[in-house]
């Protein structure tokens, strides 16, 4: 038991010269933390409950205009127009994000998960109060112990045939419902996903309806309510924790869309794969999803307009043979801090808009959706797979979308020095706000693997066996062909393909066929080998070993399926551009395009793709375009149109 | 002027299909602003309030345990002992960093500048009330217009030889002084920089002791004081704006070490190069530069200390072939988010501390120093030449420390998911308050430019005249010989010549000689090739294109530089371990040397340093030593000798 002992040498090593003083300043430390509790603590409650009152006032209004019900159907009064909703967030994510997460926690999660895992009950019953907001929604899912690996939750709902009830149990202190929205403060019920256990079997995860407080806002007997407390951001949101302690609710509190309890402890499902019909019941809720990516998406656009009308005006340093100081967005340092990621928002938009009517399509719910009976399944399972596309594509755009809203964000606050840094400036709040948007909704890092996991079982099921030789056909299939499946996007390769993009080193790196071969070969060459790796991975004798060392090689597989989504809707959204735009639009891709490979242009350079002669032109075309949209950065942002309200800054403000 | 119309042809073309949700949208947003004034505005300024409440009280404690006293010289009371000062710094941060900056901020800056840049009378007047907190002051430098371009601030300081006094003017809103600490709340005097005005020709930037508030705490006449409010972090730094209409200072207000002024307006120095006297000015404020890269490495192993003890502990997803839920830590992505930042965390450590103990030597003042006369001047001066190679020292390690620090902490909150958003948890604090060490002290963007430019000033005078046989005949030398100009690490990295590292192929990536060699040859090739296109640009029509186009590549030197200087500080802790963690450090060098290489492998590869096939071992090599590593991560962290009483985040709680 060496281990204390090394590691107090390590530290003596490391305290080094001034190691008194080391040790002097740990002893002040500890007397710090013994002046008590800090006396700053009592004003943080007053704060948050301060913030939150503030937000739930906008909740009012936003209730009022009628945007949020957009993804309601008609039958109960909503609007029966999902993309509507959806694009209904990414407008308010332009004002206050504390109050789009409160408005997607009362809509799309709680109010989604009694339509999606509800039937025609359950909708008469909750979603009009939901709707009006007189009747306040939690979405209980995440566990302290369990956030991403939802299947494992621990909660329990055990059926009781004498009393025809559920008894709703937190097992311990790991199972306790966590970080959940509406829950601190607001909530009367919670929408709760719990083990169904009858008879000692367990039947998996369902959603039960559990009122948590009183009308007059009381939590209710056996219910203990915590609150999360101050976070980074999203002050407005009262997160909270639940405790469940044998509480019981009545039998048709079960959300029974997808399994049924009959009065003597039957069970039903349309779907007996238990694996598949959590899928399905999970893949429902896909719009918070896609409404967190439109939401980093929009905050991105505010951060930008700040940032490059600042640096649009803001001067520092004298040219050299010039009087007059240099304005920052003609450094060409500055410019590559903004510009690559404001082409980036761009591709997203695209991205985005088609990901939001793809889900319009999908999972818009008709009249006949809704009246479950068992054997009307066929009914509602035309759309399964069209669903199942929709989510891969949600869940690669939402990772990607939100880490370039964390990192562009971040960028554009250094960009504005010490003013970034001011509240009043709006950056640090959007910051702090978007910033746990690559967490929820779906771990980035999970959801990640998942859409890998989806484009191998794409792969293996055109591969049959996935022997070798069948691979090697697949890949030269698809090279002579096209993984583009965006229709627009899918004429325009066909059309540049045409032309003949040539070899490599004939084009230069602004020929946008060459680009798109780019991004194609390295998401069929990432996937193809990841395949093949997998394959070894399941041979090996330590399979988590071999498992977890393709961890990065399968995040690499989705970002670049992602990036290649993105190109493909810029392209197409260029297609379908007035003409006066298009000129401006085409340079603005190539800069996403080029962009996106110069960041991984050593992977490119492992496998041959890019000679060091090609990588340093990719590097000056980004330089290039970086220079030539300059000019243009201003009348970019003017496009995202926010409205004049949503940008405060002083800094941004017309001088 | 058809520019309107283009944004709004883009805006229509980008509204797409549900462009009326869109203008409702952008209507509903409008009237939520026209909610009037947030409902808990208020409540942020008593937030606000109690924080700097907090802090003060913090600082009295601080204040008493003499700590930041060592700074000064034991004549007027201090402890003379810069080191010690910078150490205790590091310490504090471990605690509370709006602590840290408000210590910084008085006995740093404002009790640095008395110290530095007055002479005796000003050390007697001043600073033994500011030790005992008596005087709190202020350093006002930075004006809204002017932040990194110090040179050209437009305060003024005209001298009245009638009234021998100076009248200190803010000639509009541009030129107010803007973030200065302590100014908002605390305050009493301000060292204030501006342009010194004597019979209307202007003798440059100088500092003045301005009285700017009452010792009951109101402003003075004439002296109009802001809040700067709300911001990312930092809530307990009271920061504010300063205007003077024309605040009238007796002469001897005047911190004349580097200038004076006669009662008949006579102007004397020492250093007669108005530009030269302004960097020496400047550069005597070295302290504050260096105690922020302290701090924001403190926050950096607290971040870590609390992402690696939860990554070992936290569980999900079950291992294929395993009953057991996976520890986080064993994931190899989480493995690399976490391991190679605490490798270079341990970099940063042993050069943090050799640059300390270097500043420690050029910048002590001893008794000879502070009885400035004019004709002393060459006692003052001996320390010169020491003093700029510990500025540039200063500044590459400042930048990379600090933005080291706000990745990282972001790393570690994305890696504690939702937990990590939490403020019990700590790390959304670290994260905010270390934001803006990016940006203060310095700016990142613009320090490295100075490095850059040192770096190439130094490489110019070994050159002369600059003609292309010399820089051949100099790049032939360093290839010869080394770069290093660590004793220690000099000595090892000859010793390792000596075995000999062979060709690149023919040694592994874990060959220390070939990791030096790739470090010092990256940096040698940037700076030959820097100079060579600033010669190019200075040749050039348009040189502000020019020189701009260069920018990116003189970063890109900086950043080689700074972790050159990383990887023999690091080498030289290893060379004087106790030999039972030598092997553990040696591994963790082994981990920063690689990670660094793998994330520049894209130029190594353009520059034919690196073939494809030995790319891809640099990365397997990260693997695998992430993989050793990982049973050390607790170890690790361990070292850092954090007292308990700062790590209060309930998830890095032993269990």
């Amino acid at each position: 038991m060496s281990r204390p002992d090394t590691a107090d040498e390590l530290r003596a090593h490391l305290d080094g010269r001034w190691a008194e003083i080391r040790d002097k300043g740990r002893h002040l430390l500890e007397e710090l933390a013994e002046l008590g509790a800090p006396s700053d603590e009592p004003y943080a409650g007053v704060w948050i409950e301060a913030q939150r009152v503030r937000t739930y006032e906008q909740l009012r209004v936003v209730a009022a205009s009628g945007l949020p019900q957009l993804a309601l159907p008609v039958e109960v009064g909503g609007g029966g127009d999902l993309g509507g909703a959806i694009t209904g967030f990414e407008m308010l994510a332009m004002a206050d994000l504390s109050l789009v997460v409160k408005t997607g926690v009362q809509y799309g999660l709680f109010g989604g998960a009694i339509l999606h895992l509800g039937t025609a009950r359950h909708h008469q019953q909750y979603l009009p109060d939901a709707m009006s907001l007189a009747l306040p929604g939690c979405f209980a899912m995440t566990e302290s112990g369990h956030g991403s690996d939802v299947a494992s939750l621990r909660t329990t709902a055990t059926y009781e045939p004498a009393t025809q009830e559920f008894v709703i149990t937190t097992p311990d202190d790991d199972a306790r419902k966590d970080y959940i929205g509406n829950a601190a403060r607001d909530g009367r019920v919670a929408v709760v996903f719990a083990q169904l256990i009858i008879a000692d079997e367990s039947r998996g995860v369902h959603a039960f309806v559990v009122p948590i407080r009183s009308p007059e806002g009381r939590p209710l007997p056996r219910v203990r309510i915590g609150d999360c407390g101050l976070k980074a951001g999203l002050g407005g949101v009262d997160n909270g924790r639940l405790w469940f302690d044998d509480v019981r609710i009545p039998r048709e509190n079960l959300l029974n869309r997808y399994g049924n309890v009959a009065p003597d402890g039957a069970y039903s499902t349309p779907i007996t794969s238990p694996n598949r019909r959590f899928f399905t019941m999970i893949g429902t809720l896909i719009q918070g999803r896609i409404s967190i990516a439109a939401a980093g998406a929009s905050a991105t656009k505010v951060a930008l307009t700040i940032a490059i009308r600042y640096a649009g005006v803001r001067r520092q340093f004298t040219a050299p043979g010039s009087d007059g100081e240099v304005v920052l967005l003609d450094y060409l340092t500055h410019q590559r801090r903004l510009l690559p990621a404001l082409a980036r928002t761009y591709a997203l938009h695209f991205a985005q808009e088609e990901l939001v009517s793809r889900a319009h399509e999908a999972f818009t719910i008709s009249p006949d959706d809704v009246e479950f009976e068992a054997e009307d399944w066929d009914v509602a399972q035309h759309k399964d797979e069209l669903r199942r596309k929709v989510e891969a594509r949600a869940a690669a755009i939402k990772a990607v979308a939100t880490w370039h809203a964390t990192a562009t964000i971040q960028a554009c606050r250094e960009a504005c020095g010490g003013a970034g840094y001011l509240a009043e400036n709006q950056l640090p709040q959007l910051r702090a706000d978007t910033d746990v948007f690559t967490t929820f909704e779906g771990d980035n890092t999970v959801l990640l693997q998942l859409v890998a996991r989806n484009l191998l079982t794409a792969f293996r099921s055109h591969l049959g066996e996935l022997d070798m030789l069948s691979t090697i056909r697949f890949v030269a299939d698809t090279a002579a062909g096209t993984l583009v499946e965006n229709a627009a996007a899918h004429k325009l390769v066909q059309r540049l393909r045409d032309v003949g993009p040539g070899r490599d080193e004939d084009t230069g790196p602004l020929d946008r066929a060459w680009q798109v071969a780019m991004f194609e070969w390295r998401e069929r060459h990432l996937l193809e080998t990841a395949a093949r790796r997998l394959r070894a991975a399941g041979a090996s004798k330590d399979a988590f070993a071999a498992y977890t060392a393709t961890q990065p090689h399968l995040l690499h597989l989705a970002s670049a399926y992602a990036d290649r989504l993105l190109l493909e809707a810029f392209m197409a959204g260029i297609e379908t551009a007035p003409s006066s735009v298009r000129p401006l639009l085409d340079r603005t891709c190539d800069l996403f395009a080029l962009s996106t490979i110069e960041a991984d242009r050593a992977w490119f350079a492992e496998h041959g793709r890019l000679s060091a002669h090609r990588s340093k032109a990719v590097i000056a075309a980004v330089d290039a375009r970086c220079r030539e949209l300059r000019p243009q950065a201003s009348l970019l942002v003017d496009g995202f149109g926010i409205p004049d309200a949503c940008i405060t800054a002083p800094i941004a403000q017309p001088r």
